[in-house]
């Protein structure tokens, strides 16, 4: 056996703890993987187990950074120390991260106060009182209206200030936004490049840290490797967490947002290197098949389809839309989409459910313009039975 | 290469999402791993992706169940769905879990509220008002101080008595009590086999529920695979977590704590079958060579020889304490703690210190009497330099 599959071997078969000891390849192989599709402006990442974890570090990494700003400084008083210890305030202070409704961004409990896709998540689980506002509700066919979408996108924004404003009134300000891409979970919502810019700025204008939850959209099924590239900006975001695709989770961060001590961001396992050997052989399996244009082009095809399909079922079918393959339509009625659904299944197609009567289309990346077209023939027998 | 072979490498690279498409052996893989070392009472187990993630989703059983029995049916209320979607009551309830000072239980915000060992762990984030009960602290030797210490715990008993009832008052009722059979980050404290089935009683009789965090207990270390076995016990726990040890995290528990449908104990691994595997073979060598009884002689050789050590450097140890190899020993001071961690580094041997100042012990399941030996003499060696 050569030395370079007994490494991989040994890394599939120990679990080492990261933060206290890590293998002694682990950065160069942290370089070679994550860091190597690291977002515009990022040259820190922390992986984490799972998606959630990823949020709620995240989240944790904010508060940290927000407090230490508050304080001007990082030293934290006696009574910091001391309340923190029975959960009070000014040690375990009221701060809020914002976050908008229809988010998802997990489901423990830090994760749980900013998702609000469905009741199923969050029944019975004691909360935060932390602000939501709106997400912009898009009207379809996008270029039917332009304007309506502008002044929807500009009262969500508002909505945002004022919000922020009264948090910090309330005594529990916002030490930061957290936003999706795309609100995946909470039915394929999508959002101007301009409402995505401006969001940014008036985190930048409040001091909030801003937070792109890319555990949905990340790993390059969006057409781009992140979500947020469609937005064409040098200074994205904060901090980006991801998971799923990535197989391991984790977040992105700016220097700033570094926990100023060790052991403030920090749990036995923090990841897992096998993940990280498994996503580096899929980040060359991308780049060597040049993937991502294949889901452009795929992608396209795919829209285009749901695009014809809609005018053909205009009962049934309203507002395709989707960048990259992560597309979705909107069906008639709840039952009718899990009619939908199911029928689908029997003819092979795994389709997923989002929000309340989408079905949302989440192929693999080497989904290519042919299996487009097998697709769009099932859909189209599945529909046609229902019409 | 072997069928057998094929499948063990097609669980080690690949990471399926277990709650929705779990590989077809998983049943059988749980039941020849995890299930195989459930805690009395209970044969239900869910597996999750760390030590955190296992009690988050833990509480959340707890408060799901507690709700349903508060209402008397498992059919939420129209305000119950509504409230919830924006973290308010009724649908996110002012529950609480009850936990103990000085315990630790995690870093992600629902089980931050119940860690209590550190405040590098706690600063700057935002907490829950959960009621906080005192942990036995015991004298040592406990042969010396019988009755001081069985006063102890009746004072800690009646205490959570009493936070049960506050917090009922304050109509944020207590779902769930959690604690470590040895409180493991906060200083190795222990108290006796009374003291936890006092708990359990209390526990049942103020109907929460009963959570023992065996995630680092947990594995074989005590001399037992759980901690809580030498509580003698048939009825010891409502959910016991664990992780670590166990290669992947999760928690046992009892039918009534299953949530009553899908997608509310959820995520996308839930945890990862490659890990299972390795569980499996540890499983496996646990049994072929004895290891639980070779950590109760082990354990006993360190203990006396801790003893020894102590009676023979009274000005810097004292309190040495354990079970099988948990062993731990307190020191003068915070500052003699650190530098005796460093220097026995330097002689090759790797000591965690926790609490405020004390060293614990945590040896691999394979520490046999003869390196207990090599061990103390090193100790001993280090001792002598710092008398």
């Amino acid at each position: 056996m050569s030395i370079m599959m007994a490494s991989k071997k040994s890394t599939l078969v120990n679990r080492p703890a990261l933060g206290i000891l890590p293998p002694e390849n682990f950065p160069e192989k942290i370089t070679e993987s994550l860091l190597s599709v690291a977002p515009s402006g990022m040259t820190r990442v922390q992986t984490m187990a799972c998606g959630s974890c990823s949020n709620e570090n995240a989240y944790k990494a904010m508060f940290i950074w927000y407090r230490n700003k508050e304080r001007g400084h990082n030293i934290p008083s006696d009574e910091d120390l001391s309340t923190c210890m029975i959960n009070q305030a000014p040690g375990c202070p009221d701060l809020s991260i914002l976050s908008f409704m229809g988010g998802f961004h997990g489901r423990t409990m830090g994760c749980l106060a900013t998702t609000h896709s469905k009741s199923v998540h969050k029944l019975d689980v004691p909360s935060f009182d932390w602000p939501i506002a709106p997400f912009p509700r898009l009207q379809y066919p996008l270029e039917e209206f332009t304007k309506e979408n502008a002044q929807e996108e500009a009262r969500c924004l508002e909505e945002v200030e004022d919000l922020i404003v009264k948090w910090r009134q309330k005594g529990k300000p916002v030490a930061g936004i957290v936003i999706e891409p795309i609100q995946a979970e909470g039915g394929d919502n999508h959002a101007s490049p301009d409402f995505f810019r401006s969001l940014r700025n008036i985190a930048h204008k409040h001091g909030c840290a801003f937070h792109v939850d890319e555990v949905q959209t990340g790993g390059g099924s969006t057409g781009k490797f992140w979500a947020h590239e469609h937005w064409g900006m040098d200074d994205p975001a904060d901090i980006v967490s991801f998971s799923k695709k990535l197989l391991t989770g984790g977040y992105y961060h700016k220097d700033e947002l570094q926990a100023d001590k060790p052991y403030r961001i920090f749990n036995t396992w923090m990841g897992d290197p096998s993940k990280n050997l498994l996503l580096a052989e899929v980040l060359n399996v991308i780049r060597r098949e040049n993937l991502l244009e294949e889901v452009m082009r795929s992608g396209k095809a795919l829209l285009n389809g749901l695009y014809e399909l809609q005018a053909q079922y205009p009962g049934i079918l309203s507002r395709a839309r989707g960048q990259g393959t992560f597309c979705a339509i909107d069906i008639r009625d709840d039952a009718t989409r899990n009619s939908l659904l199911l029928k689908a299944r029997d003819k092979g197609v795994l389709l997923g459910g989002c929000g309340d009567r989408s079905i949302r289309f989440r192929p693999a990346l080497i989904f290519k313009e042919y299996h487009v077209h097998i697709f769009l023939n099932i859909f189209n027998d599945v529909l046609a039975q229902h019409k």
